[in-house]
């Protein structure tokens, strides 16, 4: 039997990996920082997903429960990886309570952080209650709380969803693209003119970038069946004037400044690095890129490669990405980690 | 032993998911029409590749060899699939010449069909020899030809990128974002001017989806350090004036109607359905979504599925998709489809 494959971090990515090791036969160890699985989409609180349209809570939420009941893979919450030596097939994982975890081979699906949108100031989050983020209406939907203005409770009739707050912006040292955020807008833009029939909303944007397939389903349907209306805009800041928030900034298709009066105003928050990278670095002597992401091997031949030899990379760890292409990359990189622990133990046999 | 995996197509997804089932150790039988392995990085004589920048015929290249050398993939080239029976665990698959070939699952990675620019006959392709699409220009530097107009083999001074050729135009039937065209002009776009530092190398837009970190790579890097410009635009015609080319449109950021001459003029084509999906579908009794694609099942727990159990999907078919992600969903396909078979072994042995 060859050595388990040490998994870091349990999103999409990382309970794709796993499990997808773990049904090739193959034994897994899953370690996780907080106190439970299924990163971002359930920690914190995501509703329906592009481009199933699935519950987060059940989609992820399902892929959590055939982890934890895989008789294969043994789960560690609330604990880091602190240490980790050795080297392809024979790795050994220090966590933080002592215990060590012999491994052949690590993937670490360790995500990314949400930009913090009080890093764009005259964008008014943190100054005015009802400037709010795509992570905070997704809450608002997957608690059936419905969506509300947070500063007296009632349903906005008027709401403005901002894109690339953190993307794109090298004023605050952001110039990768988020890659999702423009589809995942959409989507809410959707799920909001749905829930609430009366209301109006605009999406403010730099490019509109529905890739492929979602053009028809976000960007084409949220306009013709849903009546979202997209403002190519430069925005200069958020307002208010007593009453209402105030959208400033330049129409870049007409030339003109405008101001628009909102009830509630949505950054569409970008991908940072994990807070955690320059850590998860040093420990697993991982390079990153440029912007701090976990860097990627560049060739095709080994596509879920790090800099480090036996160490592999699936999801947002090493970018921007999606919840599909880091399920895809999850099984891609256990794929890669499977053929070097047998290997490994084919080679020991001989 | 379980039954073998029957992959039919060798591009990229179907190279990376037989690679990965072989070294798995599970027996494939790969099926390609054309006459030798590849798909289109191949077949196409692509250049560079986005975003590794790697020779195709270097790295695709190199998965060919791989999988042409391992012992437990069986390759038949110039045939077809005809006829496909059985259920999980138990298909067979008749090949052209009669042959029998017994699966356990399969996995559809039949790619896309170039848009062929004919069908857009007002941006002047098919009438003038200097006017190419993308794909042309890859081979003139795979070739080591270099970039020449093709009327008289000079080398142009001025050139265009016409972006969405075949993409996102109601007008011809294609709703869809070809997803990789943008990051691939933009990498071309550097290449010209690598290659010809005298030439000045204009894109004509109308949103740049230089999704991810490919917005560092390739839209700033294009602008700051090969100085390409970006025009948004949206294209009447392309004529001449007997000399030049002449590209006629409106610029959509100034509303000013604009003419400029160029000595060569690059669509940047998209990726329809394969032609072959009709047949396909009828064939693997798969359903295609609306544009002609083969579906994919929508849910998470089972990314790489079609509408019929125990066919799987990756990279193309199921709509445009970049050469990194089919290796990913190959290798992701490649899990799903060993999980089939060695739950259907375990329970044959129960």
């Amino acid at each position: 039997m060859s050595k388990p494959v040490l998994v870091v971090g349990s999103g999409p990515a990382g309970l794709s990996a796993a499990h997808a090791l773990a049904e090739a036969g193959q034994e897994v160890v899953l370690v996780e920082k907080e106190d439970k699985l299924g990163g971002a989409p359930i920690l914190s609180g995501y509703a329906r997903l592009v481009p199933s349209r699935e519950w987060a809570k059940e989609a992820i939420g399902g892929m959590v429960d055939r982890v934890e009941q895989h008789p294969l893979i043994t789960t560690h919450v609330n604990t880091t990886v602190e240490k980790f030596d050795g080297e392809p097939g024979a790795f050994t994982a220090t966590l933080k309570d002592g215990t060590d975890v012999k491994s052949g081979a690590a993937i670490l699906c360790t995500g990314f952080t949400h930009f913090d949108s009080v890093n764009k100031p005259e964008w008014g989050f943190g100054t005015y209650e009802d400037v709010v983020t795509t992570t905070q209406v997704e809450q608002m939907f997957s608690s059936g709380a419905g969506v509300k203005c947070p500063s007296d409770g009632r349903e906005p009739e008027r709401v403005a969803i901002l894109l690339c707050v953190g993307s794109r912006d090298r004023q605050i040292g952001r110039e990768w693209c988020s890659k999702i955020c423009c589809t995942v807008s959409a989507n809410i833009a959707m799920e909001i003119r749905e829930a609430l029939p009366n209301s109006k909303v605009y999406i403010y944007y730099m490019d509109i970038r529905t890739f492929g397939l979602y053009e028809g389903a976000y960007y084409w349907e949220s306009q013709e069946e849903h009546k979202v209306k997209y403002i190519k805009a430069r925005i200069a800041e958020v307002t208010s004037d007593g009453k209402r928030l105030i959208v400033k900034g330049e129409d870049t298709l007409v030339k003109r400044p405008i101001m628009i009066p909102f009830d509630m105003v949505v950054h569409a928050v970008g991908m940072d690095p994990n807070v955690d990278n320059m850590t998860l670095s040093a420990i697993f002597g991982v390079d990153l890129e440029k912007y701090g992401f976990i860097q990627k091997a560049s060739a095709y031949a080994q596509m879920s490669g790090t800099s480090r030899p036996g160490v592999f990379i699936a999801g947002a760890a090493a970018g921007p990405e999606t919840i599909d292409d880091s399920i895809a990359q999850g099984q891609s990189a256990a794929m890669a980690a499977l053929s070097l622990v047998n290997t490994g133990t084919k080679q020991a046999a001989e």
